[in-house]
Formats: structure tokens, sequence, C-alpha cells
């Protein structure tokens, strides 16, 4: 057993906990998962976007309880720093926080109108204008990141930006949001990251689905 | 003129400005400010929650450009670490990043239906019931603090966290939300710091209303 553990819930579902998993498997913190009951009804609110605040991912480790997404990327950065989460450049690092924090308390349409679904494929779903706004602004970030990093990732180095903004790349492949090469370019190599491979493959293992997220046409 | 300057909005309504302001503050970085004009549309938009995401305040500093309020904790964390923005040891600031990062990404009820006004005082406001489960959420974080540090701040002394909720503690006393003993002198705490009263004093003087931000009755 790792002297760590991580509390997640859904692989097909939940950003949050995308995030979580990520940032710890970047920073080579050995951990166990937990993952929640699939019928967990505090999960699913979260989820749902029903609960006052997130409280899943959870990283416990040496007894802190870690349960918010940036205090977990801060805590994993202070305790292994060999796995850079943050860009060593004072400025860079400040930006790479700027666009972090942004991606944590913002984009409310986004998340509300797009949910995270890694098994739904969406090719015709229609964008509405706040949504679009949304994804613009997203759009924006990451093509000043990539053009003054010249890529692969935000930062060239992985960083956690690039686990804030990995629900989005899942987002944009779900509902089929088209992208420039440039950043084509860039959801593709966060899709192909080995990490990523593993979570969408257990995603696609998930039996229970949330009929609420589920598009209809 | 200080080498850093720090763009705030409207000091009555602006949650956001009031928590960059506060920690920078805090730090005891000197900063000279920059307020955007009262009638400027994108700060008016990120007061009615109508921007995809938050770009004020913004703290410019030694080239680096801080867009986010927890980014601009952890940059003056970095720059000003006499200041402890952040408790000393890894348990406690593991806790605290964590319910600073609750109220970052979180509490969309309460922001949406208490927002901040300082200069406001309805006394007789009904509270829906999903703002009060955020109100019972925000209530169980201080209880869980103030009873482990004793107080008088969320961490025994004055961290980012106290900055981050700050804008609840104004709501509270807008919206007279009824508080027990030990969360109201956590309340007073907080209003009678010598920076919040400096802040209060100025949220007064500013002219120009937000329309949709005032209750009728």
């Amino acid at each position: 057993m790792a002297n760590a553990t991580l509390t997640i819930s859904s692989k097909n579902y939940s950003s949050w906990s995308l995030r979580g998993w990520l940032l710890t498997k970047f920073s080579g913190l050995e951990f166990d998962e937990v993952v929640t009951a699939p019928d967990d009804a505090s999960a699913k609110a979260e989820i749902l976007l029903l609960s006052s605040s997130i409280l899943v991912p959870c990283l416990r480790h040496e007894g802190a309880v870690v349960w918010d997404t940036l205090a977990i990327a801060e805590y994993l950065n202070e305790i292994m720093p060999e796995a850079k989460l943050l860009p060593a450049d004072r400025i860079l690092r400040a930006h790479c926080r700027s666009i972090s924090g942004e991606i944590h308390s913002g984009f409310t349409t986004l998340r509300a109108s797009l949910p995270v679904n890694i098994k739904g494929h969406f090719p015709n779903f229609k964008v509405w204008s706040r949504a679009q706004a949304d994804i613009d602004r997203i759009c924006t970030i990451w093509r000043e990141c990539l053009s003054k990093s010249g890529g692969p990732f935000l930062f060239g180095a992985r960083s956690m930006a690039d686990a804030m903004y990995a629900p989005v790349v899942t987002r944009f492949a779900t509902y089929d949001v088209k992208l420039d090469p440039q950043l084509s370019a860039y959801a593709s190599t966060i899709m192909n990251l080995p990490e990523m491979q593993e979570w969408i493959a257990a995603a696609r293992q998930e039996p229970t689905d949330i009929e609420e997220l589920e598009v209809e046409y």
C-alpha cells in the first residue's frame, strides 16, 4: 500500500477527479485510488453542479487532507519538487498559476453546458453563445502560451496548467469543437499522454451512466 | 511610485477586488492602486457574473502579470515570505489552501444571490435554500478552523484564507445573516481590521451604483 490515497469519483464525468488524478500521476507520488460508489449522492451532486463546493478529489498523505484541486497541485509541488509541476521561472510560474486559477474559478457556462463525458461523442452539438465565449477565451489562453513556449505543452514542459485544462481537451473531443492546427496539435499531445490513455480506457469501462448528462437528439 | 500595481474594480461590489487588495496589503508589498472606470464594461460584466472568467484583480510586479486571486496569493507568498500568508506547518498549510480553493471555485449560489454590496444593508433579506446550504458549509469551514486554532483568525494568525473569506463576512453583514458567538467574533475580527475599515470607508464613497445588484422591497 502506498502512503497516499486519492479519492475520486466518476472517470467518465468528473472533470475535477481527472485534474487531481493527473496532477498526482505527474508528480510521481505513489498513491492508492479510492473511487466513490457509482450511486454516491454527494459525488453525483458535485458532478451535476448541485453542491456548494467541490470536495473530491481528495488527497490524503501523511496526516494532510487536501480536497481542492489547486491545493493538491501546490501540495504536490512542495513535496515532489523534482516533478516540476510549476515552471522554474518566476514570471512563467505566475502565468501558469494565473491560467490555472482562471479555469478553477471561471467558465461556469462551459461547465454547465458542455459537461465532461469521455464516453460520449456528439458531432452535431450546438454550442450556445455564452459557452462559445468561454471556448474563445480558452483558445486565447492556449494560443498565448503555445506561441510563447513553442509547445508541445502550455509552458513547454508539462505543468499543472496542462492537468487543469485536460478536461477541456476531452470536452472539445466529446462535443466536436473545431480547433486550428496549433491548438489541435496541443489537444492531441494531451490526449496521447499515457496517463490520459489510461484514464480514458477506465472511463470507457464505467458501467453507470448519469442520465442528466446524456445529450439527446 | 511603487514598483507594483494592483488593478481593481468597484470597492463596493467586487468580491475579487477586495480579496486581491487585502492579500497585497497583508503581504506588505508596496503597490499603486489602479481602479477601473466606474462604467468599465468588462469590470461590470465580471461583477454581474457575466464574464467567462475573472481578470481583475491583476497584480503587475517586475515583469510578472498575475490576474487570478489565488495566483496572486501564491505569488505574494513567494516574494514576501515574512508576511506568512500561509501557515508554516505542512498539514495546516494544506488545510489553508483547501478552504481557500473551495471558496475560489465554489459557492456559486451564494455569489449570485447574495452579491457583495458593502454600502447595502437588507435586514429582512430572505435567503433561499440553496444559498443557505452554501452559508451552512461556510459556517462549518470556519467552525472547524476556529475550534482547532483557537482564533482569532482561521489559522490563529492572519493568513490568505482570511482574505479569501473576507467578502463572505461583508455579505453576512449586508444581508443580516445570523451567526453564533464563535463565528460572530470571527466576523468582527475581520471587519475591525484596519485594512477592512479602509476598504469599507472607500466603498462608502463610491458614487456609482450598479442597479442590477440593488435589492428592492
